[in-house]
C-alpha cells in the first residue's frame, strides 16, 4: 500500500482561527500569516480590533510596517489610512480616494484571551467559535499565552494530537506511560468532531500526578479523552481518580485531578502551523511553583511533537507519500482527516455553485 | 485595476554601472555580480583596473579565488593567467594556449572614487559616465564610500527615490517633514532623465537644518529636486534659504544650505541592488563631528528604504503584482520606469537587428 | 567548445560506500544520506551493525529519531520495531504485523574503522571492498577518523584528486610545490581504476619533508602517484628518497619517506559528498606532536579542496556547463570520469534488461 501525501489538500476557510494572543498585540500593528493569507491585526481608535490584508493596494507595502494613526491603520510608506472595513479613509496630498484603494477585511473577535479571525468570504458564524468549559469559572486555574510555531501541516498535527499511542514513545520523559502502550482506544463521532478515549486502570500515579496531589501508595485509574473539534482544535480531557473510586461525573471532576488541555491549530502555510495552547486544571490553584513546572513540561512535550511533525512534513515533501502501512491506531486520526476532507469538499462545492 | 509585477523586466546594458568603491579594491581580486553577470575586478601590473568574467573557462573556478600574479589575473586552481582583455597569457605545464582559453572582458574606468564597469557588448560610450557637479571643487565637502546591499529590484529603488511623498512617513525620524505631506510636486523631463521638484515654503528649519547652520528664529524655504538620470542614478538636490530670500542661483548655492545627494544603483540580480551613495555639501566643511552625525542619519534613512524595498520585492514575487491602485504621487516614478522600459526595448530591437 | 555540466549523471550503485567512522556510532541510531538514500545505522542486540532506510513505513518518521531497543531499531513515534533485515518485529497495541510493515535494509560491514554500506539492489560483492595495504601492519602509522562534508558532486572531487597540477596553486601553503608545476604526468589504466604519476627530480625537500626526516642539505627525488579506484576512491602514494638513490621497491618503501593517503568519497546528493580520509605513513611513528601538525596540514588542504569544489559546483549549476576549454592536465581526470560513465551505463543496461 502507499498513501499519497496530503499536506497539499488545502484548508477549511469558513471558520474562526486563533490569530494571536491578545497579550501579543500592543500599540503596533501585528502581522500573522493565516491560511496563507498575510493578515495584520491592529487596534482601532475605539479600542476594538481590526484585521486586514497585510498589503497596501498602492505598492504592496506590508501595512504591518505602518502605524495605528489618523483614525485607522496608516501605511508606513505613503501614509494611506485604512479603517477596519478595509476602506481607505485618507491619502496624503490627494483629495480623491480611488475606488481601488481598499483591502480585504477579516472579521475578528476577542475571546479566551485570543484574537479570532474568520477566514471565510461569507458572513462569519459566531456559533462556530470554540467553547472552553471551565474558563473563567471558580475552581479552575488557567495557564494561557502558550504559543509555538510548528514546522508541519496542520493535518500532521491533528494526527499527532488524536493519537494517544505516541505519548509512550515520543514523550517518555514527560507525559508518556509505558503501562499504557497496549491499552485500546474507543472512538465516538458526531458532526462537530470526534473523541478517542481510554481508561488506563490500576496503575501507579505518574510523576506529574504525584507532584499534583499526594496519592501516597494509592494506585489510580486514568481516563484520557482525545477530542477533535472541526476544523483544527484539539481538546484533551484527563481525569485521574484513586483506583476503584466510582466513576461519577462528580468524582471525575472533583475526586482527583482534572485537566482540560486545548490546542488551537491555525494553519500558516501548507507546511507550517501556529500552535496556541491553553491549559485548565482543577487542582493546585494559585501554586506558581507548580505552574512553572507544568508550563515547562508542556512546552517540552509540544516541542517534541513539533520535532516529529517537522520531520514528517519533510518526508512527505521528499517522497510525496504519507504512509506505506496502516496500523490500528490510525483509526481516530484518519476519521478526523476524513471529516476535514468532507468539510473542504463541501466548501469547494458551494464555491463552484456560487 | 491591477498592474503586474515588473521586477522581471531586465536591465539597460549599454551603460556604466558603479561596481565598487576603489577603496574596496586591495591587492586581492574582488568579485561582484552586476546585472546577473559574475565579474571580478583586479589590478593589472601597470596599476590600472581590469574587469573579467569571474569564471575560468577551464573548470569554471571563480577567478576571484585566484591572485594578481604572473602579469595578469591567475586562476587559483591550475594557474592559468588572463590579461585584462580576457586573453589567456599562460598555462602551467603547457606551451600551446587553446583559442577557447579566454574570458569576457568588461571595460572599466575609475571616476569619483568608484570603479565603473560597462556592461554592454559594444564599445563603451565614455560620454555616458555620470557627472557630479561640485566634486573635487573648492567649497564642497564630500562624504563617500557609502555602500549598502539592498534586497529589491532597482526599479523599486527608483520608484522610492523619485518619490518625495514617502519621506514624511518612512523617514519621519531623519529627513521626513510632516509639513511637506500635502505640497505638490512639479515634474520636468528630457531625454536623459527627469526631475520632480517642489518648494516647501515658510517652514521652521528641520532639526538637521538647525544643526547645519544657526538659523535662529528665521523660517526657511526649501527646494528639493528629485532627479533621475538614466538608467539608474538618483540625484537629490536640496537648497535651504531663509524664507523670503530671492531665489537666485547665487543665493541657492551660497545663501543657505546646499546638498547634492547621489545614489548610483547597480542591479545585482532581478531581486537585489548594489546601492552606492555619495554626498556633497556646501556647509560645515571639515567638521568631522557633524559628518559622523550626517553619515549615521543617511545610513539610517537608506536602511529604512531598503526595509521597505525588500518587503515590496517579496510581495511582488508572492503576488506577481506591482499595484492595485494608482495615486497622483506615482507620476514621476512611473515616468522614470517608462523611460527605462523604452531604453530596454531599444536595446533589444538593436539586438534583434544585429 | 563547451562541455555540459555532469553533476546530474547519477551514481554507481553496486558498490560499498563508506557511511561512517565506527567511532561516530554510539548507542543512538545514526542517520546519513548516501546516494540520495536516507539511511540509518544502528547496533543490533548482538553488537553487529544494521543499516535501514531511515523512514518508518507507518508515517515516515525518521527511524534515527528512535532508539536501539526491544531487539531492534524502535521508531520514536509509535514504537514499531524493525530488525536489520528491515522486517517489523513488533507493534505496540497490535498483534498482527501487516506485510507492508517493512523497510529497505542495506548490507553493512565494518572494515578499516569504517562502516561500509552496499547501495546496490542485488547481493553485495565483498570482493569490491577497498583494500588498504599496510593497514594494521608493523612499520605503519595510521591517522584515521578524518571526515569532511564537501559541497560538491563526487565527480568534481575526483577530477580534483586525480589532478596533480592543482596542488601548486590551490595548496601552495601546505603540499604545493612551485618546482613541480611543469613536470608531466604519466597515466596507466586497468579495469579497476587508473594511476597518474610523475617523478619530480632533484629538488629541495619540502618543509613537510624536512619536518618528517632530517635530509640535511640532500636534494630529493619524489614520486607521486594519484590513483583512482572505481567508483570513488582516491589513493595518493608518495615516495620521497634522497636524489640519485636507486629506485628499487625496497628503497621506495624504506629508503626515505612513504605515505599512503586515502580518500573514500561517498556521494550524498548530486551536489554534496561525504569525504572520509585515512592516512598511513612509514615514518615518525608514535610521534604525536608530528601527527598533530600532519592532521592540521591535511585538514587545511582538504578544506581548500572543498572551497574550490563547492565554487565549481555552484558554477556548474548556474551555467549548466562543465568546461569551455580543455587542457593537457585534464587527461587523467577525464579518463576517470569516462570509467565511471561506463559503469553507470552498464548498471542501467542491466536494470533495463531485468
Amino acid at each position: 500500500m502507499s498513501i499519497e501525501a496530503d499536506f497539499t489538500q488545502g484548508f477549511v476557510r469558513n471558520h474562526w482561527y486563533a490569530a494571536a494572543w491578545v497579550a501579543e498585540l500592543g500599540e503596533r500593528p501585528f502581522p500573522r500569516t493565516i491560511l496563507e493569507d498575510r493578515i495584520v491585526l491592529f487596534r482601532q481608535p475605539d479600542g476594538t480590533l481590526g484585521a486586514l490584508e497585510d498589503r497596501c493596494p498602492h505598492r504592496l507595502a506590508p501595512l504591518s510596517m505602518g502605524e495605528c494613526a489618523d483614525g485607522g491603520l496608516r501605511c508606513g510608506y505613503h501614509g494611506m489610512v485604512f479603517d477596519a472595513t478595509g476602506k481607505c479613509i485618507g491619502i496624503p496630498g490627494q483629495d480623491i480616494i480611488p475606488p481601488t484603494a481598499k483591502v480585504r477585511a477579516y472579521p475578528v473577535v476577542e475571546k479566551y484571551g485570543l484574537a479570532w479571525v474568520w477566514t471565510g468570504l461569507g458572513a462569519p458564524d459566531h456559533g462556530k467559535l470554540p467553547q472552553v468549559p471551565g474558563y473563567g469559572e471558580a475552581g479552575w486555574s488557567i495557564l494561557d499565552g502558550g504559543y509555538q510555531h510548528h514546522a508541519g501541516n496542520y493535518r500532521i498535527e491533528i494526527e499527532n494530537l488524536m493519537d494517544p499511542a505516541h505519548t509512550t514513545f515520543l514523550h517518555k520523559e514527560t507525559i508518556g506511560n509505558r503501562a499504557a502502550k497496549d491499552v485500546p482506544v474507543k472512538t465516538t463521532q458526531d458532526d462537530k468532531g470526534l473523541s478517542a478515549f481510554r481508561w488506563i486502570e490500576n496503575v501507579p500515579p505518574s510523576p506529574l500526578d504525584q507532584k499534583s496531589r499526594d496519592f501516597g501508595d494509592t494506585r489510580v485509574d486514568r481516563r484520557i479523552a482525545f477530542n477533535f473539534e472541526l476544523p483544527a482544535t484539539s481538546f484533551v480531557d484527563i481525569a485521574v481518580i484513586p483506583s476503584g473510586m466510582e466513576r461519577s461525573e462528580e468524582n471525575l471532576m472533583h475526586g482527583g485531578l482534572r485537566t482540560f488541555s486545548y490546542k488551537f491549530l491555525t494553519p500558516e502555510t501548507a507546511g507550517s502551523t501556529h500552535f496556541f495552547w491553553l491549559h485548565l486544571r482543577s487542582f493546585r490553584q494559585g501554586d506558581s511553583d507548580f505552574e512553572a513546572v507544568l508550563r515547562a513540561s508542556l512546552e517540552k512535550t509540544f516541542t517534541e511533537d513539533n520535532e516529529m511533525v517537522a520531520a514528517i512534513q519533510k518526508e512527505q515533501e521528499a517522497t510525496g507519500l504519507r504512509q506505506r502501512t496502516a496500523l490500528a491506531i490510525d483509526r481516530a486520526p484518519i476519521m478526523a482527516l476524513r471529516m476535514i476532507d468532507r468539510l473542504i469538499a463541501a466548501e469547494n462545492t458551494v464555491g463552484e455553485a456560487a
